[in-house]
């Protein structure tokens, strides 16, 4: 992909405001994170979303505010490019809790800068990735006075609970937030030495199981053998939920689980990741049985039953004996194509009233579906083109990632393809203790998305987007029969 | 049992002011109870020892503190009756942590009066129980001027963390405190109809289960289904260890259990519960599997598996997707006589090494073996007695109690029979938020304590101590092939 001359004079110029303008976007990049904003615990939020409204609007762009039952969104866009594409940057200003507390070097919101890093709960997910493309559009309005194509931007604040407001927001917009193209910047790239560019995302069901036994925590003395005990409970039920090789003994759990197109296959096979190396950054030698099975196949074409939380008795210090009056396990479960949460949520619920009908099981929210864009699609080439200017080689496609982005609210709900371009580097550690971002990612990815908006503006849009699949309203019942 | 018309005018007399004692005794309890004393957190312990030991001079007792590698026993005497019956009288002063504490109505450690009942962390266990005894023994010397027998008495401060230094005390004590019986009050009465006195406790083992998996806790959408969760691996591990009629399938488990003796069954058989109201008392209608045990059987036959703690990943409000990076089960197992905690830590060692050796297994201290003292013992029916002047009606016999108490102390380690004279109410919720005491069980009680004085007084121990096995210091390995 190749631009014009006097468009790559316009985006070397842009680059050079970005080069001199670092101190102040860097400053505006702490005061952002210095802001808490956990969406599960209904912290911060309308504070951080009032500098966000005020970093975009400091970029040039003509904001709104979309309220929804819980968290607002902000909404940016700058329209003046006619018969040029149009793309919608999405993003999210939520960040998830921070906890456990101890384990930071340095508190979460006191964003403190050692060896190149930028330590902050946030940082990383997502705040420096989507502030990439605020500055970039910025260095284009202060550098030329306009930018080469139709650009717009939505920030959420509900990401880390499962977007459960976005798909009746963008319904809602649907017209505003038309687009050609969908670009988003989130999670970590897999392999530092490959910059990449995924076509969808695993989708997500989160449950909760609730036993209860005795009224109150009883003496386990008293009552051992003869009172039941909510723990053993859940244990009992969860062993009947995963063999010893991981794979999901619930009654028709991957009925609708297709295998990967022979395209997405090749994609598959040819990822060049040092498998050792990525489980040596989490202290592990090898993955999880069963053994043979390829590190792409299990992100990109099986799901997870994963236990993120078991709570139930004592757990400080010592000794406590007692027979706990309810324990309670949370599961997220990531979903591949063509899984739906609905149709999840029903085998899941089916499974707990026939092995344990005492446990109560609670959907937190509506889930998300997975996502999928086709590797093939024409203006694959264009965003290939803007991470190898910005990141200074070719990036590898990857058909599908692990963590969870509302990014079937793009390709499902409003029909349009969508691409996912991580700036940030693998041991960022998301959702953890001592969260960090590269600072010299900043600077790549703020070259990305400038080199992107100069790209796209020399692609015809008309010809591309014949092959975007036609819009459709996302229910799980209309779940297409797409592969991956 | 019947004494002589002058001891039991003496008994009247003490009695009477007891009874006019009663706004002191009250007083001192509560002050007593306001006061913390975790021993599982090291909270308050010194200032309850120096509150107990002004407790047993006011009421005119010799005292000596018996320094130990962590908390103090306070020791006290009165041994003026030269060819009377001694007995020793035991207690503990440390309590159970108090969380939760939301679920409590008023704070822990502000006792509060209502209906009758004294809310209070540790006053039902155990601090109500052994004041009974000071209490008693103060309006003995306050009326009589002597006891009738020689008392000691001995308070530790560990038995909330399993007695862990209790026998070595003992053992460097013995002389001091050799005795014709143990007479110790904890522990709720099993059914309100019916005082009891137990003749045994099961013994207790406690062990923690650590699992780790990656090196911190990682995003569950990026890394699920490749690294191991160690909640899972706990759960997998725990359900190797139970089955589902809840007999524990660990080898070996049940070697060592001994049926109870045609005396100790036909004891069981004649227990007069309510089974039905007991299990209404928290809330369940039925007891766990197997169906056909009979409530005695699942308490004084049966050793127990209970899981007190499971703690791993998020346990907050709404939904954290992680993969945690470690995972802890706390686990309590009592035991019959003449299972020991050395034999059944060994065999749960091996279970895990075999099960699942990448999870570490800690014991947390040295376990309390099973205790054992024969129905038909001749003291037996002193107390029994004792029992009946105090609350009105004869008591009946439990062979074993669920409740841990280092009982094997007194039964093993000294070799002398012990008398557990449990004065609390059921509804009393030891360990439990909410934890109270009946007021008129305190009266109760002090009488009770005060009638074991006199009636002691008119046994002749030269013939009664010959049934009472020989002293033998404990070891696991000399763990006698007594019966229960």
């Amino acid at each position: 992909m190749t631009t014009s001359p006097p468009a790559q004079h316009q985006l070397n110029q842009v680059l050079a405001t970005a080069r001199a303008n670092q101190e102040r976007d860097l400053a505006d990049l702490l005061r952002l994170v210095a802001q808490p904003s956990i969406s599960a615990q209904g912290i911060g939020i309308r504070e951080t979303a009032a500098i966000e409204e005020e970093l975009l609007r400091s970029a040039g762009l003509t904001t709104q505010i979309f309220e929804t039952p819980n968290q607002p969104m902000i909404y940016g866009e700058w329209l003046h490019a006619p018969g040029k594409p149009t793309v919608l940057f999405y993003g999210h200003y939520d960040v998830q809790p921070a906890d456990p507390l101890e384990l930071w070097t340095s508190p979460p919101f006191d964003p403190t800068t050692r060896d190149g890093r930028i330590y902050a709960r946030g940082i990383a997910d997502n705040k420096a990735q989507h502030f990439s493309h605020i500055a970039a559009i910025r260095a284009w309005l202060e550098t030329i006075g306009s930018l080469p194509v139709n650009v717009k931007i939505l920030l959420e604040g509900e990401e880390e609970i499962g977007s459960p407001n976005l798909d009746a927001t963008v319904l809602a917009h649907r017209d505003l937030l038309n687009a050609d193209l969908v670009y988003t910047s989130d999670g970590p790239i897999t392999d530092d030495q490959f910059p990449e560019i995924a076509f969808g995302v695993r989708g997500m069901l989160y449950v909760e199981l609730h036993a209860t036994g005795p009224n109150r925590d009883l003496h386990s003395g008293h009552w051992g053998g003869v009172s039941p005990n909510p723990i053993w409970e859940l244990v009992r039920l969860l062993n009947t939920m995963l063999d010893d090789q991981n794979l999901i003994t619930i009654d028709g759990f991957y009925d609708n689980v297709r295998q990967p197109t022979p395209g997405a296959r090749a994609a598959m096979d040819a990822l060049p990741f040092d498998i050792g190396e990525t489980l040596g950054r989490i202290g592990l030698t090898e993955m999880v049985p069963p053994a043979h099975l390829p590190y792409a196949d299990r992100i990109m074409a099986r799901p997870t039953l994963n236990i993120s939380g078991f709570t139930g008795g004592y757990g400080g210090e010592g000794s406590k004996t007692i027979i706990p009056g309810k324990a309670t396990v949370k599961i997220d479960m990531r979903l591949v194509p063509n899984q739906t949460p609905n149709e999840i949520w029903e085998k899941i619920a089916a499974h707990v009233a026939t092995h344990a009908p005492g446990i109560e099981i609670v959907r937190l929210d509506g889930g998300m579906l997975p996502s999928f864009t086709p590797v093939e699609h024409p203006l694959a080439d264009v965003v290939r083109s803007a991470v190898e200017r910005g990141f200074g080689s070719r990036p590898i496609d990857i058909p599908l990632v692990g963590g969870s982005l509302p990014d079937a609210t793009w390709t499902k709900t409003l029909g349009l393809p969508s691409f996912l371009v991580p700036y940030g580097a693998p041991e960022q550690a998301n959702h953890s203790p001592n969260e960090s971002y590269r600072i010299d990612r900043l600077w790549q990815g703020i070259a990305t998305s400038a080199a992107l908006l100069s790209l796209l503006a020399d692609t015809d849009v008309d010809t591309t987007t014949t092959t975007t699949t036609t819009t459709t309203t996302t229910t799980d019942a209309q779940a297409t029969d797409q592969e991956i």
